[in-house]
């Protein structure tokens, strides 16, 4: 069976593989000054309008640290949420490396409240303080939630408004176009957002992300910037070739869009069942949900997943490119048997 | 034609790439927790000796990166040749990201001299002054030469007895294994090495590298490290599944001994050309020649390679593990016309 | 009149400035190489414990970010308040040159409480996360207050059972002694802080504070630390000399005791004026008022001082060592004249 | 006796200490935003030109790091010579609180090589290395000579037509201006030096000294970088008085006349000594001598100096603003002395 865990616990989708496979043919220049990155560079162009200039990198983290890393100076702040990637689960990388500090507010459903932003906005132009310069926004968040083109406009005129730049950390951004049925331009460079993070790794490539510069006038010296932060691939041909088949066909849409339907099913496969209450909406491929305590070692004895609050008992399930409905069933048929079980 | 810029313009080899395909079967832990990378975690325990603890990172930068930052405190240097990969050819990550300095001593021959290590030892001490802490040397070096295990066990010996660590650059480790004909552990754990930096990407993975603490007393929080440093891949497998193929049955050293050995073929082709000088002695896979200026740009638009030495037109010759000797033969043919060339 | 804006508005005590004097006389050895700084070194012992290291640096914000610095990896997190002054108004020194991360709890009257500290240790163990290493706490607070013996004991005995450290910000740490009444190493070192930031400048000096080891085995390599932060005075024994003065005679519990009365006769002088009331407990040099809107341009015409919460016009008076009961009346004086004024 | 060890051996001026002294009155706005800090800002623009913006800090360390930090980016580095304070007596302050790299070229009077310099800059584009974007020389340098005009122009406008600033360390720069027989602006401002590091500590100051911007484009955002380095003083006024008073009717560079003829003197009083011969020429306050190793121990008895070349048993002897013909002719006789003592 198929894990909840994590879309990262899934492989490489054939069609990834495939490309992979096709681009190991003789000697190619390294570094990206190859056919395979310009051509993947030139779709980026095309899914987020002329001016996006794309940069690949390893994974997440580095997009996110050097995404935010290149528009802010060490006495400036990133504003994100409490629950934000980058403020909990990067190990302190975006202080440490990116070198910029967070300044958080609190979230119930993953996205950003912009009345708590403004507090944070207070010591402007006072030495003893850092100076907000980026809101980072998540999308899909880490809630499994999706920002609506209305609610990103009014977090990008805020932002902007305020001398501030817009970043979108979109590690299961092709997640969230699926749901929105937008191209990526419409809910990224058409509302205003400045620099993206872009993932593949989560929805069926083997690793790869890329950090796409939305607003032209940000790229300077971004090159040296990757190289420094140790994120230049010297046989950059793998990654190139993985995206260009990612972005191509409409790939990563539908693979997105089958692991939100994964989510969906699930979500409707345990909605009804007494004791189990989802706690947010599903908009994405992630479904969270409470449930009785004496549940969680059971289930996880047949597929891990994480505990997201331990206080309220409350689990993240995720579904990836690859589950398979009767993986869902098969879980599903699993908890009704351990809560009959725990009940006796 | 194969191109002799560099090794890592070569694809990935065969057996690798079965490696990667075989690996990619269902869902996986993330993160390192998965079989793959168990397994792969002792066959580096089998080359480098029971002690022996493997961390897997994309890059070789990040390999030389987080091992030297891992033994060292922001007060204390990292001393190397004026030539390091870590000097010269990481923009500045070392500094930046590992947050220590560089003391170099100047080298004609890639090795360290450690006549010239001693005056940065005068400061010892001193606050004014960075702390001596490791002493980082490349094997093979970046001029293609290899240190014998005598001048290994010297270096080691007095870094040991000055309070320092060794650290080897091990980006070439294999192709130094190749000409020496040595286990991995004889050059490296018996001799007093700490910490090595061992290379996959240059011969024939598609990505990878290792921090390998031979030292036991060093390891200590560097998962933390590697996940801040943005060096921990999710899908870990296809990183282990490759070092698995590539340190089984002689893999890499098979790999290894042909490059070294394509080389070896070149330097003979060329070394009686009139008006073309060797000028580093061929241990492992790379030739370092000067030839007359004009023959620079022939050359390069048949096959492009890096000048190292601009002013004595030196340049940088690299053979790979699918170098074939047809290519070698091809490449002399041109350079003989080019000098015929040149003198009409 | 004198300010109620900060402590730091006061000038250099006669007592300091005479010791300054004194100390300018002839050659003297340079970066604390010199006698002054040898007497005052143990004066801290005197005060601290046998066991105590006294290095003495600029200011305040250099003696948290150096302490703090010194007991953590990059990947390692000190725990403190929201309202913390390292968190708050340090401009990103902590992250930036200490090299940490801050997880910060909500506080209401500027103490940290400890259940609420329980949720940050919750990842300890995983890569992903930040490991907590040290909590940092205030005396006084930011706001005024000042800890129990009892409450400082188990902060400590909870941190030490979570392998963690304590420090102290002691920017004020003699208007805490002035109020318990205690001497300084039975509300420190005897109940197991390990590193306390000790000021000066607040309280009469013209500059410098102090990193305090009191846990000798955190020490190595400070003195390193201190030269590398841009923090060891050539000319230290101008520094040193303040510190002796300071330690003699009781000199800095009686200014300090002096200041903390004038806080007191503030606070009694309007706490019975109707549409003003005071916020927090007056421990120390502090008193936090809320009043009319509209009295806050009067008054800071007379006397500014800093609006602590814009929203609840919350202010924060701050008394100093050369406060006199006169310029209190006046201010008071003030207060009320304005009060009349707005009614009409 | 005096000291000859080092010009930070001297005490306050009593002109300097009057102007600490007259500043002590009453209650002062801190962090700089006082009068004293206006009128010294002032005295700045009077001595470098009316584009010229003062930022006072504690120390030559961070004045240095933070000039140069503030122009530079993490991939960038500054070039200077390798006996720079920068690259040797900062303790690495430049790369882990500046965060650049430094590219140092071999120098043999202190003063920087050009046609050495040019090496450094054939990466220029390519992201594998430090993109040189600073030259930083010291005036006077580091082995007591001074730099012409000419010699400056000539770096000023190399650096300009490279894209790279250029910063002096004038941590001597009265004593420069004092044999120069120029103002300040001359050999600064006019030739197109961009930022200076202006020293008052070793010149008569208590501490103090000052980032000073000549390129008024590079200004933008350091006061938020001087409060995160740590070196902003709360009560500034007391940096400030001593400014107004070392910029105040050529106190400055009288002060430093008397300290470069006292080392004019005490080398015209050993150059006809046999066995002692001058190395370097005696620009400013800084006397460089080499004479029979078995002196040392005896000469350092009576008054401590630092060997700087202990290979070569080369001395730096320092004078300073205090330093008297009566010193000087005891430190010589016990020179004769010894020399005798030895002979026997």
């Amino acid at each position: 069976m198929k894990s909840f865990a994590s879309d990262n616990y899934s492989g490489i989708h054939p069609t990834i593989m495939n490309a992979i496979i096709e681009a190991n043919q003789g000697h190619v220049s390294s570094y990206g000054y190859d056919e395979y990155t310009r051509k993947a560079e030139l779709l980026f162009k095309q899914h987020f309008g002329e001016q996006a200039e794309a940069f690949f990198v390893f994974l997440g983290t580095a997009a996110n640290v050097l995404s935010l890393s290149s528009i802010t100076k060490s006495y400036e702040a990133v504003i994100c949420t409490d629950l934000a990637h980058i403020n909990v689960d990067e190990c302190g990388a975006p202080e440490k490396h990116g070198g910029f500090k967070l300044l958080t507010v609190p979230t119930c459903n993953g996205k950003l409240d912009l009345t708590l932003v403004k507090k944070h906005l207070e010591n402007v132009g006072f030495e003893h303080h850092v100076q907000p310069r980026a809101i980072s926004i998540s999308q899909t968040t880490e809630l499994g939630t999706i920002y609506t083109t209305d609610e990103i406009k009014e977090i990008a005129d805020f932002a902007h408004a305020n001398g501030m730049f817009l970043h979108m950390d979109g590690a299961r951004l092709s997640n969230a176009a699926a749901t929105l049925r937008l191209p990526f331009r419409s809910f990224t460079t058409d509302l205003g957002v400045d620099v993206v993070s872009f993932g593949g790794t989560k929805n069926g490539m083997m690793l790869g992300e890329a950090t796409i510069f939305l607003n032209p006038n940000l790229v300077s010296g971004f090159k040296y910037m990757r190289k420094q932060a140790m994120q230049l691939a010297s046989k950059m041909r793998f990654i190139s070739a993985q995206f260009i088949a990612y972005l191509t066909d409409n790939h990563c849409i539908k693979t997105a869009m089958h692991a939100n339907l994964m989510a969906s099913y699930l979500a409707d496969s345990v909605k009804n069942i007494p004791s189990i209450s989802i706690t947010q909406s599903v908009d994405a491929n992630a479904v969270f949900v409470t449930f009785p305590k004496e549940l969680t070692p059971i289930l996880q004895e047949t597929s891990f997943f994480y505990l997201w609050n331990e206080e309220l008992n409350e689990a993240r399930w995720m579904t990836s490119w690859d589950t398979e409905p009767h993986d869902i069933d098969q879980f599903v048929k699993k908890i009704v048997l351990a809560l009959n079980e725990i009940k006796l």
